[in-house]
C-alpha cells in the first residue's frame, strides 16, 4: 500500500516509467530513487521561480515528504527579500506545511510512509544525553542543537542537499523544511507525527507562526487567569497569542497595532482593549501604563521591530511585568532600555517556536483541533494551488489583510 | 526603662538639661522632643561635613533611631559624587546600618524603643491591599510603593524633613535611611527589627550591599543546586553571591574581575574559576562561554557598568540562562543586546535589595548569623569611629582594598 501510494505519487510528478518502477522496486526494497517535482525556488533577492527540482531520496535518518499544503510566513518573505543576512540562494524556502511522508531512510523509525507529518524548524532529538531535550533543564527550552549547525548552512546533517535544479546544481535547504516544494527531505528529528485524521492544511497553521504565538503565551511567559497581557502587532502571531492568553482565562488583554482593521478579529479572540499608537502623541508605553497602574503583568512584542520590543518591556508591570520578544528583529538592530526597567522587576525575554518542542507537543493541538478545543480555520484568510500559488501568497502577505495564505499543491 | 534609655541617649548628644528633661517627660507621655546631635552632611558635590544637626521627634507611623554602626555603600558615593541625577543636597546619606529605636511616633506597633533596627530602604507596607506585599503577585517581588514618591524627595511620607541644620534649614533626606548622623527618623515600615542580640556592626551590612548578593542568588534567580555561576565584579554585593551561590550548591562559580587582589576572597567564598577580562584579547562573554559549552546558567552583573552587564547576558546559557542586573548604571546609561540573545531563551533581569521584604525577611538572615548558619564578618574590611569616621570611609571605598567600612558612632 505505502508503495503504491509512492507510486502514484511519483506518476503525479511526471517521471518516466522506467524511472517510476525502479523507485516502486526501490520503495519494495526498502530505498527509494529520486523525484522530479516542481518548486518554488529562490534564485535571488525577490527573485521566486517555479521550476522542476529533482529530490534525492532521504539519507539515514531522513524522511521524504510529500507537501499538501504550506503557509507563507514572514520569514518567508524576510529571507527571500535578502535582508536576512544568513539567507542562502539559490535555495527553496517555506517551513509551514503540513505534508505525508513518502519514504524514510535508513534508520528511521516511528514514520513511515503515509504517515502526516508537521516538519518542524525546531528539531526535538530526544537522545538521552541532550541537555536540551531532557529535564532538568531541557524542561525549560525546545531548542535542540543537535542539526543546528547545518540547518542554518542549508543543508542536511551529513553537509549536503537533496536538492538539485535542471542543470544538476545544488540548491540549498531553508530551516530545515523547505516546503516551497511538492517533495522535500528533512531530518527524522524534525517530524510531528499528528494524527491520520488530521487536515492537511490546518497542519501547515502549526509549523511556526501560530504555534510560536500560542507557545509564547503558554509556554514561554505562561500566563495564568486573572492576568493582563498586552499584545503589540496582531498578525497571525500576535492573534495567536492574544487566543492563546483568552484560552489561559486573562482578564484584560491590549491589542495594540497601526492598522485599526486588525482589531475585529482581535476582539473576537478576547481583546479588550484595542489600541492603535497613532491616536496618541506619547509613547505607546506610557499609553498603555497610564491606562493601567503599574503596567502589563504580560507583554509580547509580536512585531520584529526594537523600539516595540521596547516599548513592550516598558509597559510590563513593575516588580514582576514580563516581556517576550517573539518577532524577528531585522539584521543588526538592537534593543536598549535603561537598565531600571530590569531592577525594578520586569523580566525580558524571548521565544523560538513558542517554546513548543516539536514532536512531543505539537501533535496535541492538532488533536485539540480535532476534538474543537483548539481554534485555528480563523488563521486561513487566503488559499491558493499549486506550487505557483506560492508567488501569489507573497503577493497576499504584503497586502495587510491576511493571517495565513495557504498553498494547496 | 525605655524613657530612662532615652534620656542617656540625649545626655550622649549634649542636649540642655531643661530639653533634656522635657524629652525625659516628653516619652514618659508617649511623645518625644527634638534632638541636636552630629551629622555628616552632603552639602554638595563631593562635599561632606560633620555638623550639629536636630533631628525632629517623629511624626505618625514615623520612628527615631539611635544609628549605632553605618556600613558604606557605593550608592552614597555615587550620589555625594554628583552623578546621581536624582541626588539631593544638602542631604544626609547613608543607608546600609544598625540602629536602635529611641521613640516612636502615634500609630507605630511592633516597635518600641531599645529594639534593635535595620532601616531597609525597601519598605514594607504590609497593608492587605497593597498588591506588591501580598500574594500572588506579591509574592514576585519587594517593591511596595507605599512611600516611594516622598521617599526619592528626600522627605518623609507627610512632606516634610526631620533634620534641620544650625540655621534651622532642611536638610533632606536620602532613601529612607540617612544614617549619616548618630540620629535619624524612618518611616515604620522601613524598620527591620531584628533580634535583641544582634550585633549592631554586622546589621549594617544587611541594609543593602550584602542582602541584595545573597538575595539576588536566593530570591531572584533562584539558584538550585549544581548549576554554574557568573559573577562580574567582586566588591561586597559580587562576593555575596558567590557566597550565596554556593550555599546554595552551585558547582561552578566564575569570579570575574580586573583586580586580581579580589580572587582570593572569592575562592574562600566558593568561586571555582577564577578570570581576569585583562587576560584575554576578545570580550569577556566569548571568554566564558569558550571555558564551557553553551554559557553558564545564572549570571549577575556587580558593576553598574552596562557593558559588563551586556557581557553577562550574553554569556548564560543558550534555552535558559538568566542575568541579573545587580549594580547600579550611571545616568542615562542604557543596556542593549541583540534580540536573537533573548530568542535563543536567556531572560534578564534585575534586582533591588535582593528581593529581600524588608521586614519579613531581613531579620532571619541576623538568626542566621547568629546561629552560625550565614558567616559575615569576612565584610568588614576596614573600621573607623565617629560621624567624622564616614569621611574615611569614602576615602577606604575608594581604595579597591575595601569590602566594607563599617563606622560606629
Amino acid at each position: 500500500m505505502a508503495a503504491l501510494r509512492s507510486a502514484r505519487v511519483l506518476c503525479s510528478a511526471r517521471v518516466p516509467l522506467v524511472q517510476r518502477c525502479c523507485v516502486h522496486l526501490g520503495q519494495i526494497r526498502g530505498f527509494a530513487s529520486p523525484i522530479k517535482c516542481k518548486a518554488a525556488v529562490a534564485r535571488g533577492v525577490n527573485d521566486l521561480r517555479v521550476e522542476e527540482v529533482t529530490v534525492a531520496p532521504p539519507g539515514p535518518r531522513e524522511v521524504r515528504l510529500k507537501v499538501h499544503s504550506n503557509a507563507l510566513c514572514h520569514t518567508d518573505i524576510y529571507t527571500l527579500s535578502g535582508q536576512d543576512p544568513e539567507g542562502l540562494f539559490p535555495s527553496i524556502l517555506g517551513h509551514e506545511a503540513g505534508t505525508v511522508v513518502e519514504s524514510v531512510g535508513e534508520g528511521v523509525t516511528g514514520l513511515k510512509p503515509g504517515d502526516k507529518v508537521i516538519p518542524c524548524y525546531t528539531p526535538q532529538c530526544g537522545e538521552p544525553d541532550c541537555i536540551f531535550c531532557f529535564p532538568p533543564r531541557g524542561k525549560r527550552t525546545n531548542l535542540c542543537p543537535k542539526i543546528r549547525g547545518t540547518q542554518g548552512n542549508g543543508v542536511m546533517p551529513d553537509g549536503t542537499s537533496r536538492f538539485t535544479d535542471a542543470e544538476g546544481k545544488e540548491i540549498k535547504h531553508f530551516m530545515g523544511c523547505s516546503t516551497f516544494s511538492e517533495y522535500t527531505v528533512v531530518a527524522d528529528i524534525s517530524c510531528a507525527k499528528v494524527s491520520e485524521t488530521a487536515p492537511l492544511d490546518v497542519c501547515s497553521l502549526l509549523g511556526c507562526g501560530v504555534s510560536t504565538g500560542l507557545g509564547a503565551a503558554w509556554n514561554t511567559l505562561n500566563i495564568e487567569g486573572g492576568s493582563s497581557v498586552a499584545v503589540f502587532g496582531l498578525g497571525a502571531v500576535g492573534l495567536s497569542v492574544i487566543q492563546g492568553s483568552k484560552m489561559r482565562g486573562a482578564a484584560r488583554i491590549f491589542a495594540i497595532d497601526m492598522n485599526p482593521k486588525k482589531f475585529e478579529m482581535a476582539k473576537e479572540l478576547g481583546a479588550t482593549d484595542c489600541v492603535n499608537p497613532k491616536d496618541y502623541d506619547k509613547p505607546i508605553q506610557q499609553v498603555i501604563v497610564g491606562m493601567t497602574k503599574w503596567g502589563v503583568d504580560y507583554t509580547f512584542d509580536c512585531t520584529g521591530n526594537v523600539e516595540v520590543m521596547r516599548a513592550a518591556l516598558e509597559c510590563a508591570h513593575r516588580g514582576w511585568g514580563e516581556s517576550c520578544v517573539v518577532g524577528v528583529a531585522a539584521a543588526g538592530k538592537e534593543i536598549s532600555t535603561r537598565p531600571f526597567q530590569l531592577v525594578t522587576g520586569r523580566k525580558w525575554t524571548g521565544t523560538a517556536f513558542g517554546g513548543f518542542k516539536g514532536r512531543s507537543e505539537v501533535p496535541p493541538l492538532i488533536d485539540d483541533y480535532e476534538a474543537g478545543r483548539l481554534k485555528l480555520d480563523h488563521y486561513i484568510t487566503h488559499r491558493f494551488h499549486g506550487v505557483e500559488g506560492n508567488l501569489q501568497a507573497v503577493e497576499a502577505l504584503h497586502s495587510g489583510d491576511c493571517l495565513r495564505a495557504v498553498v494547496t499543491y
